[in-house]
């Protein structure tokens, strides 16, 4: 079956290979087109746009880094709306807006097409090791189409409901739970060394314990040894994100004064240049920088 | 073996079970003498002071509501010092101040006796199933003697270094994630609510993917389901641990946003009357009141 | 001299009865029509849109909610541009952002006419009293032409540039900065008050000594008194500044978090169902609720 | 009329000076006893404690660091109640904590004299200046005493009642004003320099329309020009301050959420080496190096 696929940053380029590995052939887009390179020749055709990309089949996944980009693939000039074949469906794993996927899949139905959302919760290793989580919101009838392929990408498929943006309230939740867990471990283990404690250990003793899931474990021990590199996910889509968090606290009036806190630690990050470091480095460093350590 | 026990409150009494459930004897006292009859009769002799339950034993705990409450118990007029024996050992579980632990050493240490700080995580209904994590910092051979006593109360023994209040640093710390984790899962579920998603079915997504640790489970259903009772822990008390943190924040001079956050958050809910209502209830309601649901 | 005026609010009747003393004749339109009745009659020609409002004069000037509304006035179907006179100039006295005053200049400037902006310091009192203060910014002529003018409205005109954006920027800082004093009094007297004294008396003390400015005067008073009616400014209006103050942090990557602790006071009032009550009420009520009192 | 006197930092010494124009005679005492020579040397006897600076006088003033320093300086083993006479009067012009100020008043009755809280607001240069605020609370009769001494070092007394530690509690929620007052300008006027206005204009406009109050004005500039010399008055004594308006806050059970953030902002400041710069510099700085200019 093929399939086309856009989007080979990051994430992208692990969620393609485990689609070809499930025996997939993929129409590939990606803005920087060399980066197709990493794929398997044989199971891909490289297209130059994103409405090739979706011409001639009934499923397309896309995978960007925002609104903006997937808002453009979808309805600008080269489009998947322009070569979208009827009944065919779009799945979109970027962690956009709600009211952004609201509109793409009006705009989708108008064409008589479908949209789901499906943004995942991930590293880059995880993807890579099929371990994503996946968030679906949309028809039933597209969330059996999508099941399938979604289960070649991820350990588990949660679906939250027939709202598009359902599914992005949820991933753009989780991204705050995140970062808050980043700040609050950050906070937690510089008090623990300016008494003098271990990070290290005291980071252990909670990812073993009371802590003791996934995001303490494998932060915990970033933030515990301010181990910052390599990058795996930037501070300015952290920004972008706690971004989103904010403008959803705004949409539904919901006071959220540890969202706000995230997004200024975040984003002065970012306005002391540290965009391209690591949203970790970016919590961890501003929490020992304000302490002096 | 006798020991001497000191404070039957919401903790003390199953702890005290487990220790007579191992074959300890107690000399326990209480302030308020009628909480003893919840212990089985033979297994007890009933105290009036600290000072008269630490008399000829070698080994005598605590687990008491604050710094003063436990340094009274050391140092008051009926303390522990007026009757312990040259060469027993204080096993100190409450949550209080490193400082104070470290008086209460030095206190010690001049008698001729010694102080291990040994808090705990977990609730009664962990406490009754022995499943406290002890945080213990002290002297090694402090240590040793400790050892086979708290395995009669935890499933886990940690060990903090020899920093009299180093144990009470990561309890305090672990007490600030906890509530942050209360705060950032009131935010988050209500963020979702908002946008007419089931709170319940975010929790347990969570709580069952990428945050699949107890305090997301157990905390995360009580808050997605604005379940505040029967009340478990005080939100007095989640204030009282608040305050400590922020004593240590200052102490060592630590910024701590989020513990400020916290802080005022446990505050407010005192200031407007829930001091005794659950500490979940306290974050819970903090933020659904403040968005309007 | 005839000059287009278009909205009729709160500020804008007092400015227009102040034009109208000053001896302009103004061709009037306002959504809710009857609010003219409120101005002399053969002073006022009524219209039906903004654009007939800006036709046949060299001067329009609008007051207006919000982004979108000014947007509408000028490019919307029925906007002054569809009428506007080549040279003429478009004082836009409105709190908007300083994207949308570029974006609104430009298209000024692209049919042949120019935009000045031009906002306002004061309440609808001070308007009635000649009392506000004018920021303005754009071209040195547009300036000039608009200087007779604008004294008629107000006690003082300053100039912040030839940016589009720049008065716009100076308001929302203000605005900022005003919403701050009243948090910063709101605060100050409750913790007055927890500790019996008399609030009014606090507030007269720092009213007429080192924060002898209107700002702390008139808005002490209310704030001691817990006086929140009339309603002058609505809660509501005040979170949209607090929403532009924001946005405006976003835009030039500055941490604000004063901003949003005020941002969330703001936001938690509307939240709350306090909306369409005085802005100052939003703030002391939300402090007094907090602390119990 | 001979007074006693004790502290010659910066805020004493021109205070001394006045009394000493006024015509008094001063039994001055400072830590650092060199402090004294800048005083006229016919005007003043040096004495070794504040014991000998209390004996034989009916008055005696204080003006001192912090709790800790004024309390030595009463109870201590050299202190004014070693040798004050029945019925003298200690007028404590310190920022101090109002259990305190009611804890001496307490030891001063005991002891058959009696305490005056009169803490004082203005810089040094104020002080030189006789500009000084006094705010006093204590009993009719001390008032009566010390007014016309009062009147002698500033431009007005202000009563605050019969409670010992009331004038206290306004000075510390006067002094959380000024530290917010900072924190909004800073933020307001690193806002207006990123969209590239002149901050000293932004301040100037403020500081002369709507906020045109002294503390608008001189700390306007101050912070508009990031001119932080000559230190006027340390970080480290802001974050004291900033302190005991959070101890305010904790014992009167009243959540000031912008008395955190200036709690923090000053915390910082001195976790990063700035305590002995000026508390505008820690503020100031604290902003723009978040905003990274």
């Amino acid at each position: 079956m093929k399939i086309g696929f856009i989007g080979l940053g990051n994430m992208g380029i692990p969620m393609a290979k485990n689609l070809i590995a499930a025996g997939y052939q993929l129409q590939v887009y990606n803005r920087t087109a060399e980066k197709a390179d990493e794929l398997e020749a044989s199971a891909i055709t490289k297209c130059n746009t994103p409405a090739e990309a979706a011409a001639n089949v009934t499923v397309v996944i896309s995978m960007l880094a925002d609104d903006d980009t997937v808002k453009e693939s979808v309805v600008g000039k080269d489009g998947i709306l322009n070569t979208f074949q009827k009944g065919a469906l779009h799945i979109s794993m970027s962690t956009i807006s709600p009211d952004i996927a609201q509109f793409l899949s009006d705009q989708h139905k108008a064409a008589g097409s479908s949209y789901l959302a499906a943004p995942v919760f991930g590293r880059p290793e995880a993807a890579a090791a099929k371990k994503l989580w996946v968030c679906v919101s949309g028809s039933k009838e597209d969330k059996e189409t999508a099941n399938p392929i979604l289960e070649c990408i991820g350990q588990g498929v949660v679906d939250f409901g027939e709202d598009a943006g359902g599914a992005n309230v949820v991933k753009i939740a989780g991204n705050f739970m995140i970062m808050s867990s980043l700040e609050m471990m950050a906070e937690a283990f510089t008090l623990a060394e300016k008494f003098n404690l271990d990070r290290s250990k005291v980071a252990e003793f909670f990812g073993s314990t009371i802590f003791n899931a996934p995001i303490y474990q494998n932060y915990g021990r970033l933030i515990a040894n301010k181990q910052y590199e390599p990058v795996g996910f930037k501070a300015r889509l952290g920004y972008k994100d706690a971004r989103l968090a904010f403008k959803l606290a705004q949409q539904s009036e919901t006071p959220m004064p540890l969202g706000t806190l995230i997004h200024n630690r975040l984003l002065t990050a970012v306005a002391k240049g540290l965009g391209d470091r690591d949203w970790v480095e970016a919590v961890g460093r501003g929490v020992t920088d304000d302490a002096g350590v």
